[in-house]
C-alpha cells in the first residue's frame, strides 16, 4: 500500500467539491498532494485543507499523471471532457455527476462490486435507498418499490440556495418575484419535476433512480416508480418508500435489521421521525423513521428517509469508495 | 322545491367555515337565511355576505329547528357534540370533519351515493385523487394505489398558516426559532407526519385516505399506501400518485379520459406542470400533470395532483353536496 495517494478534485468550488476537500480531512484519508481544479472563473480562489490553503487551478491546464485518484464533482460535460485525460494519465476516477460508464457503488450496499479503477457515486435518493433497503435483502425479495424524492434546493448547486433565499426575502417584503434559477416560484411551493422531463414524460433522475438502485442492490428485476419533486429545502433530500415484497414482511424482523444496518440511524421512538434539518443535515448516516405495515395486507413496509444530500448523498459516499480503493491498493 | 333553504355554519369562522360563506354567494346557492356560529370566543364577529354583513353567533345557544341544513366545518369534538341536536331537530348535515356515520361523498365520483339527508365531505387528499380516478374506472381496473400527500400548513387551520409565517421571518432575521403549532420547524424543513400516529405507526390522516377513498371510488378491495407529509407550504395539498392496474394501461386513453374530465384540469404540454401556488390556489378545479406510464412495465400509471385545500378540498365540495340536496329536495 502505497503510504500516501495523490488526489485531484474537479469541480472544487462547488458545494460538493468543498464538501470533499472536508471529508478527506475529516477522515484522515491518506491523501499526499491534493489538486483542487476549477474551470478558470474559479482559478485562483482558495480551500482549506489540512491547516493551509490549497490554490485552486484551472482543470484544463492541469497534468493529470500527478495523480493516482481523481473525484469528479462537475457537470456531465465537463466530467466526459477531461475523463479520458484522467484514464490515459493511469488514474483511478470516481464520478460523482453519473457521467461515465462505470459501476455504481454504494459501500454499504454492494462494496464488493468494486473491482474496476473506475466507480459512480450515485445520486442521493439512492445512497439513501441502497444503504436502508441493503440490509433487508437477507430477509425480503423485494418486487416492487414506489418512491416520492423530496429534493433539496441544494441539489441544484449553490445557484438554487441562494434562488430560494432571495425568493423567500422578497416574498416576505412583498416585493415581485422573479424565478431566475429554477423555472417557477419555488419558496412556498412544491414543483413536480427536478429538471425537464423526456417525451414519455420520465426525468433524467427518475430513470437515474431506476438503473443506479437496480445496480447497487443487486436486484435487476425490482420494479422502481420514483417521483421527484422539488421543495422549498435548503438541505437535505426525504424520500418516502412503499415496498411491496414476494411474500408476507415481518415488521419486527425488519426493524431489528434496520436498527443494526451500517450508515443508517433508526429513529423507532413513537411519534418520532427525522427531518431533514433536525436530524440529517451535517451528519453521515441516513436517517429512517415512521416505519410501518401496509394499512390492509401483508406485503407491504412503508419508510421515511432523510439524509444530507452533500455529505452522504454525494461527497462522502464518494470519499468511502475511495477508502475500497485504498484497500484495494493495498 | 323549497324556493330557498335557509342554513347553519358550524365553526363560520374558520378558514374553512368563511371560504363556505364566499362559496355559497359565489355560486348563487338559494340560501334564506344563513347562520354563521362558531364558539364563545369567536361569537360577535361578522362575515360579510351579500353585501350585508352576519353577526357570528354562538352555536351552543342555536335553535337548530330555525334551519334545513348544516355544514359542520368545526373540530370533531364540536361536530360530534352539536350534530344529535341538528339531526333532532330535522337538518340535513354535511360533516366537514369526517366526525360522523354518514356516506362520503365527492360528486364527480360518486353523487348518486347521496341518498341519506347526512353526507361527509372527505378530507382533501381524497377530493384529489376522487375527482382524478373517478373518470378512469372505466378504463381500468386500478389494483393499487401509492399516494404521498403533502400537506399545506393551512390544513392545521390558521395556526398553521402563522406558524410558518412566523418561524420564516425569525430564520431570516436569525432569531432563534421555538417551535409552537408544529412539533418541530416546519420552515424550509419537511416533518414525516400530519398528527400523531397509532402504535402500528399509522397517520388518522392516512386512515381516513384509505377509508373514503375506497368509499367514495365505490373500489372496496383497492389496496392504498397512504404517506401524509407536512411542506412549508401556505395554500394548497400536492400528491404524487402511482397506480398499479390489473391489466396494461393506455396512457393516450387515459389522457382523453382526464383531458374532458369534470373539476379536472390536465396541463398537457411537455415539461409543464401545475403548482399549489400557481394554479391550485383560489380555483375550483383539481390541477393534473406529470401524467406517464411506468419506466418499465405496462401496468402503472403515474401523475401529480394539487388542489386548493381549503377551497375544493373542503368547502367547495362541501357546497357542491348540498347542491345535490337542493336537487333531492326538488
Amino acid at each position: 500500500m502505497p503510504a500516501t495517494l495523490d488526489i485531484a478534485i474537479v469541480g472544487a468550488t462547488g458545494r460538493v467539491g468543498e464538501t470533499l476537500v472536508e471529508v478527506l480531512e475529516e477522515r484522515n484519508f491518506p491523501v499526499g498532494n491534493l489538486h483542487v481544479l476549477a474551470s478558470l472563473e474559479s482559478a485562483g480562489k482558495s480551500l482549506p485543507f489540512r491547516g493551509k490553503n490549497l490554490r485552486v487551478r484551472e482543470v484544463d491546464a492541469f497534468d493529470f499523471s500527478q495523480v493516482g485518484l481523481v473525484f469528479f464533482a462537475a457537470a456531465p460535460a465537463t466530467t466526459l471532457a477531461f475523463a479520458p485525460r484522467a484514464r490515459q494519465a493511469g488514474c483511478a476516477i470516481i464520478d460523482l455527476a453519473g457521467a461515465l460508464d462505470a459501476p455504481a457503488i454504494v459501500p454499504e450496499a454492494n462494496a464488493s462490486a468494486f473491482a474496476t479503477r473506475e466507480a459512480i457515486s450515485p445520486c442521493s435518493p439512492v445512497v439513501a435507498l441502497a444503504v436502508a433497503l441493503a440490509p433487508l435483502r437477507a430477509l425480503l425479495a423485494p418486487q416492487r418499490l414506489t418512491v416520492t424524492a423530496c429534493m433539496a434546493v441544494s441539489s441544484a448547486g449553490r445557484e438554487g440556495v441562494q434562488e430560494l433565499a432571495r425568493q423567500t426575502a422578497e416574498l416576505l417584503n412583498a416585493r415581485p418575484l422573479e424565478p431566475q434559477h429554477f423555472d417557477r416560484q419555488v419558496a412556498f411551493n412544491l414543483l413536480a419535476q427536478v429538471g425537464k422531463p423526456d417525451a414519455v414524460g420520465h426525468l433524467a433522475l427518475e430513470r437515474r433512480i431506476d438503473e443506479q438502485l437496480r445496480e447497487v442492490l443487486e436486484l435487476p428485476l425490482l420494479e422502481v416508480a420514483a417521483t421527484c419533486i422539488q421543495v422549498p429545502v435548503f438541505f437535505g433530500d426525504s424520500l418516502t418508500v412503499s415496498l411491496v415484497n414476494e411474500g408476507d414482511v415481518d415488521i419486527g424482523q425488519i426493524n431489528q435489521l434496520l436498527a443494526s444496518a451500517p450508515g443508517l440511524e433508526l429513529v423507532e421512538e413513537a411519534g418520532d421521525y427525522p427531518t431533514p434539518v433536525g436530524d440529517a443535515v451535517g451528519q453521515d448516516v441516513v436517517y429512517a423513521g415512521r416505519l410501518r405495515p401496509a394499512l390492509r395486507g401483508e406485503r407491504e413496509v412503508n419508510l421515511w428517509l432523510t439524509l444530507d444530500n452533500v455529505r452522504k448523498g454525494a461527497a462522502l459516499n464518494a470519499v468511502q469508495i475511495a477508502e475500497l480503493l485504498i484497500k484495494d491498493l493495498a
